[in-house]
């Protein structure tokens, strides 16, 4: 099948390679001919929205989205707002580097009340919406494994993320399937399914086992137990056929050379995704 | 309200304090006035069953519980069929010592095909039910917190343990609610409602935030974000007034003296569940 033997829909999650700068990210999937790159703010804050683009733009890469939006609880209404704020500022800077699409990360409870911090969460995306179209940007809200329910997502389920996402127009708020967070789901398939023409983003990487690690712990794709190329077809089924992002947080990934890393991420996407 | 001065409905599980053995448990409780305790099979077979059983009554205990039986996915029809021969010692054991629930872990695939794992737990309970409910022993399954699905369960949540055993007596098969393994769930209070006069036992600890390790991480009720007394409400609401277990996995707790950790368990008890 043709469609397997293609990097053309390969972003490379710049995270996957934290040690690496900017220009080191954008300069690696460009010897790698690999077509997409999603960014991370926290390495664009280093060297600023305009030298970013130039250098995007002049290795001929695009941007598959921008990550991260997000965290809309907090204890106080002051706070709540400096972080919708925030996610404006994320929203244009996807504007810029003509991403279509801010990847929410919906934030931790302040404390142990989830069902306010679930709330804020859907106060949040709701005040960002108009905002977003204005500048021609979607917002992916991308369910987090329950696992980090505590730390990083009180949205730990596609339904749940399609849930806040369905009082908006498909094209404007969606979801994102991150294969890792998403793949224990006894409702992964109806849920996919469900989503459909709201899938704004599809991440792969793997679980391994055992997991050494909670933040740290996920694998290169074919290295552990996800059903890697039956969610992709479930998430093309639903309609998705945008860039597919490899994310992964792993340490030893982190301590090898970068080139190496990206040239297994080739292989392993042909092989498995 | 007189329900949280009382500690007539706790139960230690006795893996809270691995290092003592099956004698130093019960005498431990005893010593505390810990009314009930939930046994572990190893602990068990380190000693056998007729000495167990002389400890536990002559110490005036109740068991609470059997852990555990399940772990039924496996790659070959001779394997699956050990293991429900195992579940089947492990349900003449509850009997033989006066417990009304053998725990069901259900087991991880074998492989990356998590809904063939899926069918060989239904078709495990299906085959062990009729067993147990000869020997008067009911089965409880307990769904495991989504991080533990490739390595201990594929049965990840209380909507999916309520859907495995709705096909059989409520007072047969039933679900075991352990707040750790369900607190993140969006539609947690909803599955449990729905699991009105299902429910066979209730697991109490916390989520400590950072989280430190998979599996040893579990901290004592309080020290974490779970809304502990919000969720006993709502199963008793849902009609269960059984043995409250106090089940941690916590390697700090496990390097304490274990009348210290009794103490404690008790004193937390009473504040936070």
């Amino acid at each position: 099948m043709e469609k397997f033997n293609s990097i053309e829909r390969l972003s490379f999650n710049q995270i996957t390679q934290d040690k690496w700068s900017m220009r080191e990210a954008v300069e690696g999937c460009a010897r790698a001919q690999i077509p997409w790159i999603a960014l991370w703010r926290h390495k664009l804050a280093e060297i600023g929205l305009t030298e970013t683009r130039r250098l995007v733009r002049d290795a001929g890469l695009r941007v598959s989205s921008i990550c991260r939006g997000g965290m809309f609880p907090a204890a106080t209404a002051a706070i709540r707002k400096e972080r919708l704020d925030d996610n404006r500022r994320a929203v244009e800077e996807a504007a810029e580097l003509g991403a279509e699409v801010v990847v929410l990360v919906c934030g931790p409870a302040p404390d142990r009340d989830i069902d306010s911090a679930r709330k804020w969460v859907a106060e949040g995306i709701e005040q960002l919406a108009p905002f977003a179209r204005s500048c021609g940007v979607k917002l992916g809200i991308e369910p987090l494994h329950p696992m980090f329910a505590a730390e990083r997502s009180v949205v730990v389920t596609l339904g749940q993320a399609t849930s806040l996402a369905e009082p908006f127009s498909p094209d404007q708020v969606g979801v994102i399937v991150d294969v890792f967070h998403v793949w224990w789901d006894p409702e992964l398939y109806a849920q996919i399914s469900r989503a459909s023409g709201r899938i704004l983003g599809f991440h792969v990487n793997d679980w391994i086992v055992p997991t050494p690690d909670l933040l740290m712990g996920r694998g290169m794709m074919g290295d552990g137990v996800i059903e890697l190329r039956r969610i992709r077809t479930a998430v093309e089924d639903a309609g998705y056929f945008g860039p597919i992002e490899v994310e992964i947080f792993n340490q030893a990934l982190w301590d090898q050379p970068g080139d190496e890393v990206l040239a297994l991420i080739k292989q392993r996407y042909l092989e498995h995704v």
